[in-house]
């Protein structure tokens, strides 16, 4: 097992009812408050209202940042930089998914910077103090509610980057599963995928002393094979979306891979069909998997293959090791397909056309993951999911 | 799943040397600190040394409470609070297992109450701040380094009584596996049975919706099931050390059991196998688990037995249900007997001398355990293990 720093300062109020607990703990940092939230569909919902009115009958004044984009724009993150500094806001609230709550991220910690919040996505440690960060949760899929990661785009470049700092742990996130029940079929199958796929890049890590972290694995992983199907069948089921939920939550920045950190391999490769197609993130995630574990099973990668297939998919362990690992990686297949994800590139209108480009950005970090991926590699994994 | 909160504010340095941390996050809170340990296992491997030497170094002032006992009395925290308020020490470092981390946060919430800190004990309510506590662990056991929970003795009044506080949470805790090298093999024994009855207490709860917590359960069971015999027979395994110290910190205060939180059983039968005949908790613990299972295994709580059979110990779910059931509870009985510890109260010289008075006691939390307990339940089960 790796040496390990863990530290999650975030409170986290989960269930039914529990918005009664924001405005009081926002109220404790400042008066001014800035909303961050995406497309609408709050307003739909009528969880907008809910939460200003919470909010205005408690005395915090709000401002508002909508429209973030699902591949969340520095454009935007400079728009809400913007309101926060000429009001002199105190404090930054996400309502909505993955997307809103990385946007406020990168607006908290642009508000209190001198220069261009690129900047800041550029070189992390420029990131010396953020506005307190405060989240209500909408979709059960990325985790931002709890970690300390932000993933931000810039259209003008093609590039889709991460960003890291501990000033980007939210201060207190509400986590009710009723607010996810509005969330169509197709994306409760996405935030699956993307919950999966955070388990499974630190799953496959070359230490083998980290027995715990995969067993807890196993344990989040079983719980999406089992509820993520229910969910997308049954909306208002509420254990579903909440074990869902709260697995998205710890699957990130929990205790999957304290003492095993590995780098990344599907979301760089990910981020670069984002940046360039705008596409659905988990649904890029689930084309990509099966591909990237095809193509890096091999007589070393073997054992971690056996492991979890049998651990997570209750593959007979007493078949050859062949068999259990491409079992493994077929169930997996499988699964997504069975949520009603397209499982080609080509489904999505994506073509070779910027491979070549996609692949060279995408190298720069998959070169330090489990098997490290060159460009070339990462050009036939995406060929093969054409 | 159940409504919950959750927040663990605790920072952990996980690992090897990890120790070098220590002195400069006491020194942000104070340059006077109290080191609390026990019986003196830490001057014979050298860590008090280490430990009076870093913080020395950094200017720290060092005062000492030894002696703390296996079930800390509270005679002996008195001692430690009257030495906070003589020196005004501003920071309490506990440096053993959790016996030692518990007195160290009583003491801590002692130093700035006016009264006797039993009332506290009494009335957890009265605690309303405590003195920064910092934490370097010797045995994976209780994980009070990273919860809000302290279990104190009172000899007079044959009283053992959990408190909690959200002020007991540490501010930082030093997990270096190498320091449980030494842990004798019983004391690693029954340290595993601590740590697997804090899992297990709350694996067995009448909430369906709560399939995460049950899913990560079997996680960290099956860590301690694997690497509990190998601490045993190598004690100077790293990563069974690590595993097993990792687990222990994880399993109480941890992802275990919030959104299916139910009473403790075994738990407050053994707090008066220790209050009056001052055993080792786990061995306590080990002995009464199966008895427990055996009495509370209903048609009702059938399902949940065959989930912890099939789950934890691979018992073949193809058998009858009540084979599954029974087979699962015979495996751990047989676990903990195959790790060395004596599996009868009789073997401590425990009669039914005081059976009575005890269950009278217990009755008091086990009533509002899975299965609720009455007075005459318990005896049963004490008599059961006799």
């Amino acid at each position: 097992m790796k040496n390990f720093y863990y530290h999650i300062p975030t409170e986290v109020f989960f269930g039914k009812g529990q918005i009664e607990n924001l405005a009081p703990k926002i109220g404790d940092y400042s008066k001014k408050v800035l909303l961050v939230y995406g497309g609408g569909s709050i307003k739909r919902t009528g969880l907008y209202e809910k939460v200003i009115e919470k909010l205005v009958s408690h005395g915090i004044a709000v401002f508002e940042l909508g429209g973030v984009e699902p591949n969340p724009r520095i454009d935007t993150v400079r728009r809400g930089v913007k309101l926060c500094k000429s009001h002199e806001i105190g404090a930054v609230l996400s309502v909505g998914g993955g997307s809103t709550t990385d946007c406020a991220k990168l607006v908290a910690a642009g508000a209190l910077y001198d220069g261009d919040p690129w900047e800041l996505v550029l070189d992390n440690g420029k990131i010396k103090e953020a506005l307190p960060i405060f989240t209500v949760v909408t979709i059960a899929a990325t985790g931002s509610e709890m970690d300390r990661l932000a993933v931000i785009s810039n259209m003008d470049t093609n590039e889709k980057l991460a960003v890291f700092s501990p000033y980007f742990h939210p201060k207190v996130s509400i986590l009710d599963p009723e607010y996810t029940y509005t969330v169509p079929k197709i994306q409760t199958a996405a935030g699956t995928a993307d919950i999966m796929s955070h388990v499974i890049e630190r799953y496959f890590n070359p230490y083998e002393g980290a027995y715990l972290q995969n067993r807890i694995g196993d344990g989040l992983l079983k719980t999406c094979i089992h509820f993520g199907p229910i969910a997308c069948e049954e909306p208002n089921n509420y254990d579903a979306r909440a074990n869902l939920l709260w697995t998205s939550t710890l699957a990130i920045d929990g205790v999957t891979w304290r003492g095993n950190e590995v780098g990344s391999s599907a979301h760089p490769m990910e981020h670069e069909l984002s940046a360039y197609y705008d596409i659905t993130h988990g649904i890029g995630l689930a084309i990509l998997i099966p591909h990237w574990m095809r193509y890096i099973l091999s007589e070393q990668t073997k054992p971690r293959f056996v492991e979890y297939a049998v651990n997570v998919w209750g593959v007979d362990s007493a078949l050859p090791d062949d068999e259990i690992a491409k079992a493994g990686i077929e169930r997996t297949h499988a699964f997504f397909e069975s949520l009603g994800i397209p499982m080609r590139l080509s489904d999505l209108d994506i073509d070779e056309t910027h491979f070549d480009e996609m692949a060279e950005k995408a190298e720069k970090r998959t070169k330090f993951s489990y098997v490290p991926l060159s460009k070339e590699d990462v050009k036939s994994i995406f060929k093969a999911a054409l």
